[in-house]
Formats: structure tokens, sequence, C-alpha cells
């Protein structure tokens, strides 16, 4: 009987959740210091400790997981503590597209992708002398927001980057990533695509919320002009958004475009769950900044189904409930080999 | 059999949606380029493809709607791109009151119909020279926030005024209309009225996330200071909010003054979806910039029901099903001729 | 049969819809003038129409209640209207640890069971001329947050405090309470715990809105210095969250340190839903500033079930109807006097 496992993190109630909804056995990989945590859930069936994640790079653990013919689900944890090639070196089968976890993860693979998908990017800044409008200036790499910066000229880029140097945030001899920010209204856009059935479906949109920089909009502009602090984009938690349907053609063409492209350069291309995360400016154009090749941790708000997926199913649907169904369903079709890599 | 009908786009996924579930046939009118979106919904039964969707006048159209007893759901799309005269001579019976909706779309007739119901309005602002306190400055008709902005006095007034002509995004002598910027919390307050039962239903509350003004709070105001950008106030999406119970009685009263007004004035008053649009002050007090006769984008984001109709339904009901239900029980109750017009 | 009774204002309509699921007599003790709202809910068994809230102490109105078996469910507006010892002398059953209340309400108390807890508090600063970095200056007493302000410097501090006493805010005389400003992302963490089977439960976040600071974000920097408005903080309504799910552990671990230091200083202890409120800082460090012994406001938006009891039980569980839930069970296992004071 197959089971679904996952990492202790991320999404891993919901994924469980739903995969036990849908008849699977559950298994959680957990680190020891969290196991107090997911004991709580009566719906894990059973938690393989290990002191970090990475021991699922281990043969023993992946032997036990291919003992109970689990399917491995792949979130943000599993990208965020392991490289690329860890990553593609488990023999446990893994939900959707392993191989596309890389172009997530690099910066560069992951702009050609979006390139190659056609999805609208913010400009580029190649020094700080060409800021001519306000920019956000990033680190290189996954460093979740710390050290992320604004600036409206060169100036002003100057005199935070060295404030951040001297509060040791960023280091001297970093490279940073300038690019024009783009205002707006921030909206993650969440889909699955299904191999089985050659369709794409729009799951739902959630919002960040991101530390410290959401407290700002609530210290009057006096205050914040006394105070030299430098806003930081921690990601804490999300919430619920739709959009005006009007904008929803483009979304479903962003995320064909995006299933089409992957399909192009890197085969079996964009299985299963993905985010396309951008902001939309006063025109209602869309410019995208990232995206996720693997479920979001923004799906995490619709546990007991999203506005959108209530107009697909007649029933609760969640997105870790969506991919186990994707699982229930290829098994029944005895197409498996299609939905894993 | 009845069917239910709709404009492709606005809310018309949930009203269909909503139609299918209570049993009725559904047909969209839907515009060529937005085709492939709406055949991706399988409870949509028939779509009417159209270049434009003014094309509904046509009786051609009217008429194949008219041979499936279909009943047209009136949104926001079906009053921003007709005018009142062309709405009113649509012989297809329309939900609510088609009557009214020439109150919404009119400035004066529209704050005539508040006055009439003693909603609290913000106080205009005759001329630029009055600017005393932080107001807001509008274009006359519907432009859906693009050119508004604010101002704190005169001087400011003109400066943005002027900025705002050299962009091209208002013209020398258009007329300005000024008012009282009301500051706090937004709510857009849901309500449903059924000329059935004479019963007010509260349905919910979103709040709309506008671009780029959104994006505003999370720019610092040492970077704000430095652009010369003027915010818009782009309608993006929606997202969900509950009241102070304490603030509820208030919120009734005020929906039922509202329909006691348009029952005055505008016969056979406001019977169906409605919204009351406005702010909510440090005092708590609500201050009304608008009001919507009909279904508003922002019941989208209870497509499966909302926190104040799961206390007077047992089952979920999105504004969308609400509608259809109103039209099955005035079948059964044989008196279709009170819910159109 | 045991009916469940509150008072009409705060989570009422949740509480008697839930305790009306739950097949529970529901009564509302009710203010006359917001008879007609709370008439138009049909799960609300019987109302007990008083002209002031205060008349629940009335020997007349207990007996009333003690007669129906009623178990009286506190929320905020029982604290808010009544003082520690009137709500003590209350002898109908109360839901939960009526003794706890006063520690809610006595900032002094407060603060104590906080640090019992161990939970992690703004740093408070004593004199004016100690502010080194942003502060937030509150009012003695709750006061809902009207007349609080933030200051960035003792100099800023005295500006403020003046305009707000010349504005009749406060008092010349008023003893003010100045705490280190913690920016972030505000989380009302949401709990139950209860004592038949010693679990504790995390039900959810909101996030309050509150007015007019909300509105702040939207007013550019430069109309905001053009201004000398100094913000409030009114709650005005309340919408949803979730948290990345690495900060569960920290969160249930508060939630339990909450609930032993309540069983150790104020018998029978934390029993039932209560709330600790604050914000996550751009380390994701949690800072609390408050706690509610009680039902927060902020369940509210969770009338139909929130994401994270989705994950606990199977079908939609607000916590109004969790709380009727207890009583059931604890009528089945005749344990009643141990989740009622």
């Amino acid at each position: 009987m197959t089971s679904i496992a996952t990492l202790g993190s991320h999404c891993s109630l919901q994924v469980l959740k739903g995969a036990k909804d849908e008849g699977f056995k559950t298994i959680l990989v957990c680190e020891k210091k969290r196991e107090k945590l997911y004991r709580r859930f009566k719906f894990i069936d059973e938690l393989i400790i290990v002191e970090k994640f990475s021991e699922i790079l281990n043969q023993e653990i992946q032997e036990k997981l291919k003992q109970q013919d689990a399917i491995l689900i792949p979130h943000g944890t599993l990208i965020a503590q392991m490289s690329s090639e860890e990553i593609e070196s488990i023999t446990v089968p893994i939900f959707g597209n392993k191989w596309i976890l890389r172009w997530e993860s690099d910066r560069t693979m992951k702009e050609k992708l979006m390139r190659e998908a056609t999805l609208p990017m913010p400009k580029p800044v190649t020094e700080p002398k060409d800021i001519e409008k306000l920019v956000i200036v990033k680190r290189q790499g996954a460093a979740g927001g710390k050290g992320y910066f604004m600036a409206a000229n060169e100036e002003d880029y100057n005199t935070k980057r060295n404030q951040l140097i001297s509060e040791g945030v960023i280091s001297k001899d970093e490279t940073l990533y300038i690019q024009e920010y783009a205002a707006g209204v921030l909206a993650y856009l969440q889909f699955f695509y299904s191999p089985l059935t050659g369709e794409l479906e729009f799951f739902g949109v959630d919002q960040r919320h991101e530390s410290d920089i959401e407290g700002l909009g609530r210290i009057p502009s006096e205050q914040q002009l006394k105070s030299k602090k430098v806003p930081s984009f921690n990601v804490i938690g999300n919430s619920p958004l739709v959009l005006r349907e009007s904008l929803l053609d483009e979304v479903y063409t962003m995320g064909e475009n995006f299933v089409e492209a992957a399909k192009r350069i890197v085969s079996p291309g964009m299985n299963g769950p993905f985010c396309i995360e951008g902001v939309y400016d006063e025109n209602a154009k869309f410019t995208s900044f990232e995206f996720s090749a693997r479920i979001v941790a923004g799906t995490n708000i619709y546990m007991d189904g999203s506005p959108y997926y209530s107009l697909l199913f007649n029933e609760n649907m969640s997105m870790g409930k969506r991919i186990a169904r994707e699982v229930k369903i290829a098994e029944e079709k005895n197409e498996i080999e299609k939905i894993v890599t």
C-alpha cells in the first residue's frame, strides 16, 4: 500500500492531512526537536525521527520509506536544507519533477526558465549609479528576505548598504542584485498541473506577511524619518486573496506558459503544484519576481479548500488533498510513473 | 426550465456555480477572447460568444436568452460597459431592479439616494482653496480609481493635478471632485434583500486591494519622499474581514435605511444583493463613499460561504447561490415577477 | 437540559450558533437597543432583555438563568463592562475560570502571569528621557487603544502628549505607560485548553484591523508630514492568517507555558479558550503584549471553522462550537464541575 511522506515543516500538516483523507498511510520525517509538535496530530501514522533533515539522504531512511511504498512530497524546506545534487540523488520517488527544483534554487536558471515562459520580470539594474527610480536590492541565494533593502538612488544605496555591512547583516564583498522595485498588490498565484489529464488548475492566491516590512505602514512618517532601521522581509505567514475575475485569463495563460516552458526545457515538466509570485501594478499589469516549482506554504491558508477550487470540486479540497488525489488516480490508472521522478 | 445567465467577468464564475448547484441551466455571455478561460468550468452549460458585451443589446442574443427562460444577473461589468439607457432597454428579465442601476452610475443620483438613506458621507470640498485637511480628489464617472489623488492643501492639490495632467492621466479641463479623505479601516458591507420574505440579510465584509496605493505602506518614508509618483487606486482583488459584533446593529440599520429609501424613490426598490462601501474612522463611525446596487466582486472571496451566512444557513452559501436560491423560491411560489425587472 | 447563555455582543452570535449546532438551548442576555438585531437570528431560543449588561448581577436574572441550567460563556464585553469583583460574584456557572479574568483586567497582575508563563514581553521604558528607539505610549486600563501614540524620542513624546491633552483625549495628570514598540507582523494566537483531556489545541490566528492606524499606510509620507493627526488604535474587525509551520512548535510551547503558569497561580487554571497577542519581528521572534483569558472576537473570522481546526476535527468547528462541544462531553462524562467556575 502506498504511503505519502514529507519533511516535518512548511506545509507538512496540510499534506499529510490531505493524504490521510484520501486513504493513504502517512509518514513524517521529523526532527527530534519537533517530535512533540507533530505527535499532536493523529492523522500522522508514523514519525521517522532524525536529528536533521539531511539524514533523508541516508540509505537507511530511504530504505524505510521504500519498504512502505512511500512517495515523497517535496516542499520549501527540502529545497532550503539540501543542495540540488542531494535532492536529485534521492531514490525514493518524489512527487512532481525533482529536476525542476534546481531551476528554482539557482537564480540564473530561474530567470532562464521565467524568460522561456515569457513571464514579465522586474528590470534589472546593472550598477548602483544606474538607479533611476526605486529599486530593491537582493542578496544572492535564498536568504529569506533578510538583508534585502530598498533604495531611491545611488547615494541612498550606498548609505543603506554600508549600514547593513556595519550591522553585520551583509558582508563587504557580497555581490548584491539590484532590480526595479515593483510596487502594488502582492499576489502569489498557486497552480496545480496534472500530467494525467493534461490540465492546469488555478488553486488560489495568497499574500505573504513579512516582518518587519509589514509593520512599516503603521509607523507614522514622522517617526520613520527619525529612525535608521532598515526594514526586513522575513516571511511570517499568509492570508487569502481573490483576484478581479478579468485578471484570471492572464493568470491561466501565465500558468500554461510556465507549464509549456518547463516541458520544453526540464523534462518531464512542471507536474503537480507550483506558484508564480509577483505584484500587480497600478495598470493591473503583473510582474513576476519568483516562482516555486512545488507546493508553497501559502496554500496553508486554504487547508479546508480555496475559493477557486470550490469552482472545480464539489468538496473541500486543499492542495495537500489534491496531491494525494493525483496519486490515487495515478494508481488506479496504473500511471504512477507519470507523476513522480 | 429557467436558466441563469450573466456576462463573463466580475463574479460570473461564482454566480453560475451557485446557479448550477441550485439546479439551473447556466449560460455565459462570453467575449471571444475569454472563451478558453470559461470553457474550463464544467458548470457552465452554454457559452454565447460575442465580440463585445454590448452585443447583448442585439435582439438576436436576447431572443436566444428568452428561448431558454433566462434570467440575467447584472454585475459591475454590465454597468461599466453599457449606458443606463442601454441596460434599461434589455427585455430579458434582469434579476433585482434594473432601474436602480442608473442611480449607481450617476454621481448626482447616487448621492441623492445615499442622502435619502441617511448614509453618512464624506464632506465635499467646493474649491481647492477650501482644503483644510487631507482630501481625496476624484474624477467624474467610474474611472476605477485611476487618476484619483490625495492632497493636504491647495498648493499640494495644484502640484499633483499638474503632474497628472502632464502625465496625460487627467485632462486639463476635467472637473475634479474633492472630498474630505476618510481614513481608517475600509469595509465593503455586502447585503441581500429578499422581496419575497421582506428580510434583509447581512452577507459579509471584504476589503479591496488597490494598486499601487496598497504598496505604499511598504515603502519607507525616506524613499517615498524621494519619489514623485502619485499613487493610484486600481482594484486588483479582495480579502475577507469580520466586524466587531457591536457594529452589526448599525450595519443592519444602514442596510435597512438603504432598502427603505430605494423603495420610496426607485420602484420596486433594492431587491437582491447590494453593497455599501466606506470606512470606519477612529471612533468606529462609518462614512460611506459609494454603494453598488447589485452583486459586488468582493463576494468572490466567499465562493464557498461567508462567516455571516454560516449564521443564517446550515449549508455553504455563496452570494451566487443565494441569488439562485431566490429564483428557485420565487418559482416555487409563482412570484418570479417580484424578483426581476 | 443545559442551556448556553452569553451577553449580546463581541462573539455572541458565534457562541450561540455553535451551542445550537451542538443541541443546546440558547439564551442571549440582550440590551434593549439591540433586540432587533438579535431577533434576526433563529438559533437564539430566548432573549433576556436588559437595559444594561450589569443587570446580569441582579438575582432575578441569575435565577432565570439557573432555572434553565444555563452556563454563561464570558467574553470581552463582560470584562469591559463589569469589575472583577462583580464578575466573581456571579453565581451562574461560568465556562472556564472566572478567577483568571481579573488577571486579564489588571495590568500588574497581567504582567505577572505573563512573566510566570515566560512570555517574551516588550521592554518597558521608565521615563520619557530614556526613550532611545521607537516606543508606544499606552494609557492605564483598557481604553481600547484610544489615546495610544508612538514616539521616537523624548521631545516627540512631549509634543504628542501635549497635543492629546489639548484635544481632551488624555488628561494632564494621567500616568502613561511607555514600552518599546515591537514592529512587525501582528498575530493573535487563539487556543483552547481542555481540562477534560488535558490537551491544548491551537485554533487559529487573526489580525486586528484598527482605526485609524490601518489607514496610515495608504497616506503618502508627504501628506502625513503635513498633517498633525495622531493615529489611534480602535479595533474595527479581524482577518485570517496562517503562520509559517516552523513557528508552530513555539506557538504550542507558549500556549502550554501559559496553561501551566495559570494552573500554578490561579486555580483551576486556563480552561477553555484564550489568546496570546503579539507581534513577530524581523527575526521571527514573537513578543507578546497582551493575553485574553477567554474567547476573543478574532475567532469570529472562523465562524465556519479555521484552517488549524480542520487538522484536528473532521467537521467545521468554530470556537463557539468547540466550547459547546466541551460542555456536551463534560455532561456525558458527568464532569461539568471541571469546566465551569
